[in-house]
């Protein structure tokens, strides 16, 4: 049947302290095409996406997530969802289309760690820049800027209740989990790589005795060479990293952990095995945290667990 | 609803003319894992696969395609899949569980364009030789050999009436197309490209005048890198390369075409765009047949429209 | 005693037909920087080198090779390098400083194969646009524009007396011998490539009936990723491929040839081995000369042994 | 002229704690290949070497370096830079034929930061196991094994009289001064990288308060991709890991510094500019220390620049 119900994670809505620096940040450094303005507001999509935008950063005074929105697939889609997420017993709130810019109706709920979701089925598509016939490979000169992302990956988020949102995510929106970390004392989960599509993760989940609290959102390269170059133009800014580049052990991803100006942190992300839901979900436990975190030099940073916004 | 229904070609039977010379060709050169071999048969893998098998050699005195297989996500998917086909208006045949080596049950049809097609939904896991619980990132040496795929990728197939085994696809097994090549004089489909995952295709039809032909099997790798090794393998046992190193138009894929020793096209393919079913699809047209097919010379290759096995 | 004498092909001076033509060939798609125009020339460098330019552009009703100019280490390897030459039995034309812009003095003489061939000391240093005081590794968005070359690589070029022209650079200049493609019948050399540097070759010469013809101007990229964008940036722009990506028996290196608006060939290069001069000269015969030129179809093109400017 | 003089660091002897564990980490998990194994003394080449090893490893009970050696060019080289060495005021030490296995005679002295070089001509020659004539490119499978280097690229070694021992390599040996990175307080030469050839170092000296000590030596890898393949291998093996992957801002070129199980560091070193003796020098200085040292976070390591063999 092809990839419905949950197609992606469609749109990310962080805080920023400094509206202009974090503009920077994305559109000049990522590479991200600004695509909308609002007082307040910026609206960004990577250049391979064709809806109108994936990431919106908004001006406040403490950085973190203001919600996350996963598209799909249609609207008899989004009516069906809300029936199964209500059936499960989670409030639902419904957004006019309009609400959001370029946008259609969406149902919006709170997840057991304290994270704001949406769902929603339709948005303005405006393409990548190339045509759609006899489009060719490579965009105009310029289109693919800075880091050069292609699409906006994943997100990874920390609350408590890690296993109630995992349970809500693989019952009521028919996610599978790829990976977990256990607390090998205890078996409990620290954190789950949850799927709904071919990628190693669509989203993540870490414990955190924090509700609502963002850890990164991550922008995909094409190769390792891409992250290496993304690399390079960390350096030249002066942008905060926080490891890498290194490979993760959970989804075999190449990877670098950096921050905006604002310290919400980000990713570039390439590569990963091919997600199928026939695959033995993996298992990682705290005697490798290393291991599963980092797997090239097998040592975790004590920041990656410690610092959300 | 994450990936489910019909989830990839889990297995490719093709017949061979030299089973020694074939078992040398894809286990050795291209380096697959031969996991079985039965009188006339031998049975393959790629080393990230965790099914038993995926690609089957037939010693015959011609080459060619016998069939190639699905695998759909359980067995309730197989028994609705069944239904559909039935009241497409498709003759199914039932083959019982252990008709094939470390196989349930399938069921097998015919396509408007002569090729036998079946589903399965079980096959032996044996795993990808990584343990579940810590499995790190690297498998040991020697498991990763030859050109050193992850995965069988997608088959191409050449016969008449592509337009309507392309019809059966997304409106039978619910597909999406990905892209299309039309002539331009009179918008015939001469090749359709379908994706059933986040892939750029998953299966090709192209026309050819004779049906249940064979056009290509194809095998992932990692990076623009892996194909030039592989590439370098090719040279070095003068293995005969159609095409490639190059890019296809139509996927954005890095590509190789080459031929195992009794003339069947293979290839090996890395990257291309992540699909999703609200992306666009493309359509290419004969105006620009040789940018659709190879990207950087835009030059067709009389060869690919006309052999097939 | 380091890299000392003859340094590398500083300066490939070319005639094409359409100077504008031209210009977008190698300014906006190859993507050297203009850093000169005079009437019916043009003037162009790598990103990464520092002397003023390195390729010159005159607009002629033949295109071909005007001359190709090597730097020496200084002065005094000038002059000692003049008087090498004229004991040779090779006439010297001094060229005086100035006559060529930004230049020292240069001295000219004509290579057994009917080629122009200058030596020169001094060229204006403009460097590569990053300081040298803490410089960075990464240069200004848009400096590295087109298919990125870092710098000029070497030239390949065709006439009558390649043994001739071979031990004029191994007797007199001081070159290695990389390797040699030999007649398998008589032993005659087809095809000589060689070294005054780490380098798989600085020069190369290949038989031809006709003396003082071009074959082509190579320019060199870090990675193999990097060939296949520039693959990319043909295939976009429609520019006429000859063949590749590919890799070569000689060199070890990965390769696209194409062409010019004019019809002059050029290359882009990667990798090869590192070159040492106690490493033994690699010998290829024409039993190989698949495998010598293509080292991953084994296929010689026709048009590569004829078509010369 | 080529490249004459001193060509190469073609011979590194250092000491380890347990000659087993250490063979297993050069031989097996670098991927060097043993060819020679006497009483408490294991040999290794890196695999496109031709000269008979490269590497020596020496069982004693404490780790560090017992010598290096470059290969000069020819046996007159040899005598000349004798001459020269002992004009500096230099004490020579003449080591005859055969006391080294597989060598021919050398000479020997100390530098002003007190570790011993040596300097030698010949060596026999037992190639990289491709024939001579028509080699290809590609050695057999299990030839190219483990981190893969290609080659031994550089060492780098601490002590004292950082800008002596450089004066002498300019002076005597006539390198170029590639970069150096100065105290910005009193313009102190803290580190000099130094060349005799293309690479932008064939060796470096950083100050280090005690004299003779060992701070890495690197082995040469293609790409990128093969950097982060060694860093996969370092993960699987629980090698210890220092920093890396990253890129340095010094000679750009990208690395991972990790140690063998006697605590003797090394590198995997990829890429790095084209040096020439016209290029200017590049200057860092310690209000970039971080960016000088590993230009993508910036952050210099506290080991990095305290721990020594």
């Amino acid at each position: 049947m092809a990839i419905r119900g949950v197609l992606r994670v469609g749109e990310v809505a962080i805080r920023v302290l400094d509206l202009e620096a974090a503009a920077v940040h994305y559109g000049r450094h990522i590479g991200l095409t600004e695509v909308l303005q609002e007082p307040g507001r910026r609206y960004f999509k990577a250049w391979d996406e064709h809806d109108h935008h994936s990431l919106v950063i908004r001006e406040a005074d403490r950085a973190g997530l203001d919600y996350f929105a996963f598209k799909v697939f249609d609207d008899a889609t989004l009516t069906a969802l809300e029936h199964r997420i209500r059936d499960y017993g989670v409030a639902v709130e419904r957004i006019p289309a309009g609400t959001y810019p370029r946008s259609g109706r969406r149902i919006q709920f709170q997840l057991p760690g304290g994270h704001l979701m949406q769902l929603y089925a339709d948005k303005d598509r405006i393409g990548n820049t190339l045509p759609t016939r006899n489009p060719g490979v490579l965009p105009d000169e310029g289109v693919i800027r800075g880091m050069g992302p292609t699409r906006l990956d994943h997100v990874l988020l920390a609350g408590p209740n890690v296993s109630d949102t995992t349970r809500f995510f693989l019952q009521v929106l028919d996610f599978d989990l790829g990976e977990e970390l256990l607390d090998n004392d205890n078996g409990m989960q620290l954190g789950t790589f949850l799927c709904c599509s071919n990628k190693p993760h669509d989203i993540a989940f870490v414990m955190n005795p924090e509700p609502g609290r963002f850890h990164h959102v991550s922008f995909f390269l094409d190769s390792i060479n891409d992250v290496y170059h993304a690399g390079d133009i960390m350096g030249k800014h002066n942008i905060s990293v926080e490891v890498g580049p290194t490979r993760h052990g959970i989804t075999r991803g190449a990877t670098i952990y950096f921050y905006d100006p604002s310290g919400n942190r980000n990713e570039v992300f390439s590569g990963g095995y091919i997600h199928y839901p026939d695959r033995p979900h993996l298992t990682w436990d705290t005697t490798q945290l290393g291991h599963a975190a980092f797997s090239i030099d097998n040592t975790p940073r004590q920041s990656f667990f410690e610092v959300v916004t």
